[in-house]
């Protein structure tokens, strides 16, 4: 099963009935990534920021025919690819050899570049995050639905340099693959942790960190309020918004403007425009 | 071809082969749509954003036994989607009865409700957009790739009372389906034109409209500069940002400050945070 061009004991798989595709299969399952504490990362730009963040992966499955696609952009992206097989090896990551069409099966996005990882899955409980400091700063989504909402909002978080981000009553783990996709893999930069309503509050009341939950009924503005300090912003449900329980446990409740025909922002937007609002009041530069 | 149980000289169709289910499925190729002058609106809520701003669709293809799809939530959705083919009816709008297997095949979205309308496409020149007022907020998006992203930057644009949204150089057409989509039918409500990047320098100097351009590289950030006033705010492509010839134009270069893993916020994140900040700097409410 090894073959003469990769280095010894590299296993090779040609057949897409091979156990190991079907376990790789079950990870899109979130009861299988429950189960096996682990979860999938596809993808150059993903699998390098995840090791770039300390993640080692358990194993990595590679189609090195799929390193330079034909009618894709950047040549260069062959050595970024090659490149990061060799640190994956330095790092003593097990590395399996797919055949295109074994590849093709077990990929999940449009237009795979021939790596998919293994990974540890993500997320932690509440009392597993940092210890709040003097301007510690969450973003709390409430029974957000949308793998590309939350993944939207891992990649703000990021950028804004929170330091959690925290679901609660979350319809959809942080470990799904296309959570990690839309992230762009900053799900394994930035703290990320899953609880009930109720038990985000004990933690926010615990650590005195006040919270701001954005709802169109209210005249305060996002930009009224002070969000300097220790403070969680909160974002309710594509279709609900914050609950009840949530609203009346709020320090502060805010609402964005909004002039336009339709009647609401999307979820993950209205996430980066009171981050930022946040940001600019911190003097961050 | 008339079916009793619906109002008389309503066209039914229930063979998957009919030559006007062919043509609605050749309005999702850009080519057809230049063409025609036509594209697709799916869904009520689209539709019915649509309707608000004074959008006749030309045909609507309608699918009853889809209004009321098991493991829905929300039951009153049957009563809105009633009302509208009311309205619709009420505007003369034709309307054409698909059976589900031929809905299916040319809707586009998962979960569909039954409602598909063929419209006017949408986005002028910019001639045709409205003379600049002295507090003109126009978005400019150059190269912007994903319909998803175009569509999401509608959908802001509109809730933060932009006069314009401007695609130069566009990789996508405003009448994409799925821009109109990701838009929620913002595209609709919103004044929507496409031109070269020449073009739409050439109108931002003609109307003294200063240009802010994001980039990362500048020290200055979106919070330093003067976003009142006729302003243009511009975002670059997903893949390489703004343009040699759109920096150099630039009345001012703008960042966003980003302190985490990743190098890049998306690029309707961005036009989010910078347009949001437009918002509070006019003091709007």
């Amino acid at each position: 099963m090894t073959n003469p061009t990769h280095p010894a004991r590299e296993l090779t798989i040609t057949s897409a009935a091979n156990p190991r595709l079907k376990a790789l299969l079950g990870l899109r399952r979130r009861r299988t990534r429950d189960e096996t504490g682990h979860t999938l990362v596809e993808g150059y730009e993903e699998i390098d920021l995840a090791l770039g963040v300390g993640v080692r992966p358990r194993t990595v499955f590679v189609c090195e025919e799929l390193f330079s696609p034909a009618g894709r952009a950047g040549s260069q992206d062959i050595g970024h690819q090659d490149d990061l097989l060799a640190r994956l090896r330095a790092e003593r990551v097990e590395v399996v050899h797919l055949s295109r069409g074994a590849f093709e099966k077990v990929s999940y996005r449009e237009g795979p570049d021939g790596l998919l990882a293994v990974v540890d899955r993500v997320g932690v409980a509440l009392a597993d995050l940092p210890a709040p400091g003097p301007s510690h700063l969450t973003l709390l989504s409430q029974g957000v639905e949308k793998p590309g909402n939350l993944g939207a909002m891992l990649r703000t978080a990021d950028a804004a340099g929170v330091d959690a981000v925290v679901a609660a009553d979350p319809v959809t783990d942080w470990g799904n693959p296309n959570v990690v996709r839309a992230s762009k893999g900053t799900v394994f930069a930035v703290p990320a942790a899953s609880a009930t309503t109720a038990e985000v509050l004990d933690w926010l009341r615990a650590h005195e960190i006040s919270l701001v939950v954005t709802t169109p009924e209210t005249d305060l503005l996002h930009t009224d309020v002070d969000l300097t300090g220790r403070v969680a912003i909160a974002v309710g449900s594509e279709k609900h918004g914050a609950d009840r329980v949530l609203l009346e446990a709020a320090t502060h409740r805010v609402r964005i403007p909004m002039a336009g025909a339709a009647n609401s922002l999307n979820v993950a937007a209205s996430a980066a425009i009171v981050l930022y609002e946040a940001v600019r009041q911190r003097g961050v530069r």
